[in-house]
């Protein structure tokens, strides 16, 4: 029922898009050329996809409008609007503070998880378990005041380099996401930010990296006690105190609980976005849903399993929901066929 | 410390705002009366400091000026934008949802509480104890979905009158608070709520009633959890499981959490502000706090018990608030002197 619905009202409303655009670019045959908004993105069903679903929601009278008020765009982040591979950008970022926390607290050197982590060991952090890993995410994201947390990962966002590109991590975002959250701003859209990663820790570089404001962006969020410093100072310090895992069903409950409306345009690029992307499209009227694919190994990185792209425990595209986003007439975006350039940085 | 950092920061904010208008009214006096911003407001200091300050931060090239998307205004709702007494309207809501519920669920008719709700008996239910209001508080505000609970509020303030004013209860908002939005977002300013209400409750009418929209309403949050529906579409149902508790402490920490920006411009009328007021007023540069007074049973209602007004449970403003507020140099708005008119309604 549910998928009958959305393969039906997608073909309804490429009809209604194509209705009204095809009158326009033959009126205008020259404006379209001189004002490509997604310059860094190859000439294909994908991006004529997005084009096409922005004019058609901004065209006042249209039955497709969508009123400025609701034009709201999800984006997760982490393989969808930057690399998160070969691991997390949060966690290179929880394991790089192992050595300042153990400055601050020279007892936890002998302590594991975080002797591993010092001896620098790549294989054996890599094989940490999950409740090692915890403990070093809980210690490095946790205890301190949210100012002084705001100035560690400033300070790491500025220095950090990438072992691939040995780039800060916020170069390697994606262009055409940064074009299409651009072209949406400029249609009236706000762009928000829903990811996996901490709320905290993303809104630290989000304005500066892809125009988001810290009130724009979702993410896992742990509680915060408010005191007074010996100063008498108000100070918010962050807890171990888990408020919403802001992936699968928790990224549309983080939507509700952060914005109060569904959003009319998601994207995504894993099985942790497949909820928000439904949760969008349920939605009346026109909805976009869309998910990348990471198959160019040669530009960046290829893992699914979808389409028998090797599989990955970091952003799992899984054939189901590939065959989800077929069924469904959600985009799904080739980043080898669909990207003509993938980084600001290339030529 | 503190105190002595807030009052020495009120009196050079003055100055320096007091340095700014009086050239330009001395310039333009005319344009002063045509434009009033708060034409409800008597020319009192409270006015006067209010425009005063919204002049000074938005004036470019003064050292007082805030960047616009720093311009973020905190509001409590019950006792600051609306009529709180006797009673929170959300508990009026929640005690006339009673009916309904029974109707519903007929076995609830003879379990307690509901069953003296049902018995109309005001001194009975005035009587309940707090386990008794909390049954009842979430027998009436979880269990539901998102959108059903949107349909019940939206019906219930569209057909709910207050006993005094026989009026809907958006009528009873605060003509000069609704002056102080307007002006406050006319020059930059984002609006927000931040109430020890139900999020969810509050964002059904603040856009129609206070121009806010639902991301801008701050408020006590439950968590919701995502699922389908029997014809798979998905659903958001509304548990009875508290993640802010949006009140006292829990102010800064929702501002925190919601907007992660500290305000500039904190209003309020009680000890659930406080904090919200102090840790506004804790950052750099402008900052401006406020707490409304209510010292006018003619025209609403008379608590405090500061200044020797009535004790009261609901919307308390003991003594001790006062006088850190004076001490402070937060602004204290006296209802009875300040306002010229309090409802829209008055002639």
């Amino acid at each position: 029922m549910r998928v009958f619905y959305h393969f039906e009202f997608s073909r309804r409303s490429l009809v209604a898009a194509l209705a009204i655009l095809v009158p326009v670019m033959v009126a205008c045959p020259g404006a379209w050329a001189q004002t490509d908004p997604l310059p860094s993105w190859n000439d294909t069903t994908s991006k004529q996809a997005i084009v096409e679903f922005v004019q058609a929601t901004t065209k006042e009278g249209s039955r497709t409008f969508v009123p400025p008020e609701e034009r709201i765009a999800t984006f997760d982040q982490d393989g969808t609007l930057w690399v998160e591979h070969p691991i997390y950008s949060q966690v290179v970022y929880c394991l790089e503070r192992v050595p300042d926390l153990v400055k601050a607290k020279p007892e936890l050197k002998d302590v594991e998880p975080f002797k591993t982590v010092m001896s620098r060991d790549r294989e054996a952090i890599a094989k940490l378990p999950m409740h090692d890993l915890e403990k070093i995410l809980a210690a490095t994201l946790t205890g301190m005041t949210v100012d002084e947390f705001q100035g560690q990962v400033s300070k790491w966002i500025a220095s950090a380099r990438d072992p691939r590109w040995k780039r800060p991590y916020t170069d390697l975002t994606y262009q055409p996401m940064q074009e299409v959250l651009k072209f949406l701003r400029a249609n009236g859209y706000r762009t928000y930010i829903v990811t996996g990663g901490g709320q905290d820790f993303v809104r630290v570089y989000a304005e500066s990296t892809y125009g988001i404001p810290p009130e724009q962006v979702v993410g896992t969020i742990g509680s915060t006690t408010y005191s007074y410093d010996k100063d008498g100072n108000p100070i918010l310090t962050k807890e171990p105190k888990l408020l919403l895992n802001d992936n699968d069903a928790g990224k549309p409950e983080g939507i509700h609980l952060m914005i109060g409306r569904r959003p009319v345009f998601a994207a995504g690029n894993s099985t942790g976005d497949q909820q928000m992307i439904e949760y969008t499209e349920a939605g009346e009227g026109p909805r976009f849903g869309m998910l990348i694919l990471h198959d160019d190994a040669e530009r960046e990185y290829a893992y699914g399993p979808a389409n028998g792209l090797p599989d990955t425990k970091v952003g799992t595209f899984t054939q189901e929901l590939y065959d989800e986003a077929m069924k469904n007439g959600w985009i799904v975006v080739s980043m080898k066929k669909d990207w003509k350039r993938i980084f600001s940085f290339e030529p």
